[in-house]
C-alpha cells in the first residue's frame, strides 16, 4: 500500500517534475522578468493559502535577500470580503494558488490589473479562473497531482520562485546552482528508508513544534502542514526568535521539535536555540547536512552536502514529507485522502 | 493567591490604561500624522514580535481598510542576520515593543532611518533603544507590567493604532467611538466571576484552535499566545479560510476550539465555519455578542452589544485573557511568572 500509493509516488516524482521546470519555464520567466522591469516594479503582494502560502514565504526572503524586494502576503479578506482593498501602488501582485480556483485568491488578482499593476500566476492548471486573470503564468509542470497533502507542487513552486529570483537578479551563479537542484532531491529521497524507521519513534506523538528561520521559516511551515494534514496531530511552526518571546514556558521534558537547520548565515542561531531547548529536556528531530548540528538530537535527518542555505528548502521539506508520510503509515491513515479535507479548497 | 497577582490586577486595569491613552496621546498621534502627510507615505511596514506581533496583524486590517495602505509585517532576519534589507521606497517603519529592547526590532528602525524613511514606534519604555531610534513616539502609557504575560500594553497597542487610523482618516465617528473603549472594556470584565466556572472544563485539555478572521485574525493570534504562555497546552491559532485548507484534518469528535465572532461582515463567514467544524463534532467556545452565533458553541463568551467590528478586537481578547489565566489558575500554575519565559526577550 505504501509504495504504490499516490503521495509515495508522487514524493518520488519531485525530481523529475523539477527538471521539467527547468527544461521548460524559462521562457515565461523572462516574459515575466521583462514585464517586472518596463513596469518598474518596486515591492511584490503575494496572495496565497495553504502550503502555496509557504511557498510564498519562501519568496518572502529570497526575493527580499536577492534582489532587494518588500515582499508582503496579502491579506484576502480585506479584498473579497470587506472590498476595502488597500493601494496597491508600484506592487507585483502574484497569485500561487495549484488548482488557482479559490475564489479569495482570484479576487486579490482581478483588484491588482483594475489597479493596472502587473498581475502574474504560479499553477498547476493553465486554464484556471487565477490563470485567466494572470498576465503571466508559471505553470508547476507537475501533472496531475491526486495526494490531497501537496508535496510536488510546492518543491515546484519554490523552484519557480527561484528561478524568477535568478534571473531577476541576472545571477549566473544561481542559475547553474539550480540546474543541480533536481541531483540534490535524487540524494535526499536516498534515504527513504531510514526515515521508515524513525518515524516509529513518532507512531504516539500528539502535538510537535517545527522550528526554522529566515529561507526555512517557509520550510517550517510547510513541514508542519503536511504532519498535520497527514498524522492528525497538532503541529505548530515558529521562528526560533518568536518561539522565545513565549512558547518557550510550553517545553518540558520530552517536549517534541523539529528543527530545520542547514548549513549557512542562520546555522549559529540555529545551534544555539537547539542547545536552549534541549536544557530544557526537548527531544529534536534535526535536519540539516552539517554532521555536527545533526549530533545536537535525537534523530537526525540527513541533507546532501554542498547546497547553497537559499536554494536549502526546496531539499530540506522532502526529508519531512517522508517523515510525515511513514508517521501516517505507522498510524494506519489514509495519506492520500486524509479525512475531512479535498485536493480544491475554494474559501473567500 | 488569583486577586493578588498581577495577571489578574494588569488584566483589570486596561480600562484606566486605554483612558490614559486617550486622555495624552493625542498629541503624539496628531504629530505622526502631520509626520505621514509630509512623507507622502504610500505602504506601511511594521517590525514586532510576539504580542507585539500580533498588535501588528490588527494594524493590517485596520489601516488596510480603513486608511487604504497596504501594510507588511517584517522579516526582521533579513535586515540583521542576513544583513540583506529590502528597499522600503515610501514605507513609514513602525517598530512595536514593549520593552523596546530586542536588537532585531532596533535593527529595522536603524535600516529605516538609513534609507530615510519615517520611523515611529509604539513602547511603553520612552527611553529604551527603540524609542531613540525613532521619529516619533506613541507611550502605552501602560505604567510597568509586571506578569509575564502582556495584556494590558496588547489593548493599549491596538488602541493606539486604533487612533492613528481615525486620526488618518479624520474619521470623526470612530474617534468619538473610542471614547467608549474604557466602557467597553469594563462591562466585559464583569463576567469574570463565569469565566472562572467555564475554565474547570478545560482543566485537562492539551491542545486547542483559535479561529478568527478579519479584524480579529489578530485576537486568534493574541488568545493563542496567552494559552500557550499561560496553560502550557499547544494551541494553534488560524484564519477559518487558511484552517479549510489542510488543518481540518485534525478535527474529531470532542475537538477543541475557539472561535472569536463578532458582530460584523465576516459574521456569516465565522457562523458558517462554526457548524461545519461542529458536524465533525468539534467542541466549541464563542466569543461574541450575538446570541445566535453564542448559541451554535458549547460555551458562550459574551461581549457587550454595540462595539463596531473594527474596534472589537479591542474588547473580545478580555475574555480570552480571563479564560487563560482561570485555566492556568485551575492548574495551579504560576502565571505571574511562567516557566521557561522572562518578560523582555532580546532575539537577533
Amino acid at each position: 500500500m505504501l509504495l504504490e500509493s499516490f503521495l509515495y509516488r508522487e514524493i518520488h516524482e519531485q525530481p523529475a517534475v523539477m527538471q521539467r521546470v527547468l527544461d521548460r519555464e524559462l521562457p515565461n520567466i523572462q516574459r515575466l522578468v521583462a514585464a517586472i522591469r518596463e513596469h518598474q516594479i518596486e515591492h511584490v503582494v503575494i496572495a496565497a493559502r495553504g502550503t502555496s502560502d509557504n511557498a510564498a514565504r519562501y519568496a518572502q526572503y529570497l526575493l527580499g535577500a536577492v534582489n532587494g524586494l518588500l515582499v508582503t502576503l496579502a491579506t484576502p479578506s480585506l479584498f473579497l470580503l470587506y472590498q476595502r482593498p488597500p493601494r496597491l501602488g508600484r506592487a507585483l501582485v502574484l497569485g500561487i494558488s495549484q488548482s488557482g480556483r479559490s475564489p479569495d485568491i482570484v479576487a486579490v488578482l482581478h483588484e491588482g490589473r483594475r489597479q493596472g499593476v502587473l498581475t502574474p500566476a504560479i499553477t498547476n492548471m493553465p486554464d484556471s479562473p487565477l490563470a485567466q486573470a494572470a498576465d503571466v503564468v508559471l505553470n508547476l509542470q507537475a501533472g496531475v497531482e491526486q495526494a490531497v497533502a501537496a508535496t510536488k507542487t510546492y518543491t515546484s513552486q519554490l523552484t519557480l520562485i527561484a528561478l524568477l529570483s535568478a534571473a531577476l537578479a541576472d545571477d549566473q551563479a544561481m542559475s547553474a546552482m539550480l540546474l543541480q537542484l533536481p541531483a540534490f532531491v535524487t540524494a535526499t529521497l536516498e534515504q527513504a528508508a531510514t526515515i521508515g524507521q524513525y518515524a516509529q519513534r513518532y507512531r504516539f506523538m500528539q502535538h510537535c513544534v517545527v522550528i526554522g528561520r529566515g529561507y526555512n521559516y517557509a520550510t517550517a511551515f510547510e513541514l508542519a502542514l503536511k504532519l498535520k494534514e497527514l498524522t492528525y496531530s497538532s503541529v505548530e511552526p515558529y521562528s526560533s526568535a518568536d518561539f522565545l518571546h513565549g512558547p518557550l514556558a510550553l517545553v518540558e521534558p520530552g517536549f517534541p521539535m523539529i528543527a530545520v537547520a542547514p548549513s549557512g548565515v542562520l546555522l549559529p542561531e540555529m545551534q544555539a536555540f537547539i542547545a536552549t531547548v534541549k536544557e530544557r529536556g526537548a527531544d529534536v528531530v534535526v535536519i540539516s547536512d552539517s554532521a555536527e548540528t545533526l549530533a545536537l538530537g535525537q534523530v537526525p535527518l540527513t541533507l546532501p552536502a554542498g547546497i547553497p542555505e537559499w536554494l536549502s528548502p526546496i531539499v530540506a521539506i522532502v526529508p519531512g514529507q517522508l517523515l510525515a508520510l511513514h508517521i501516517a503509515h505507522s498510524r494506519g491513515y489514509d495519506f492520500d485522502q486524509p479525512r475531512g479535507i479535498r485536493k480544491v479548497t475554494e474559501t473567500r
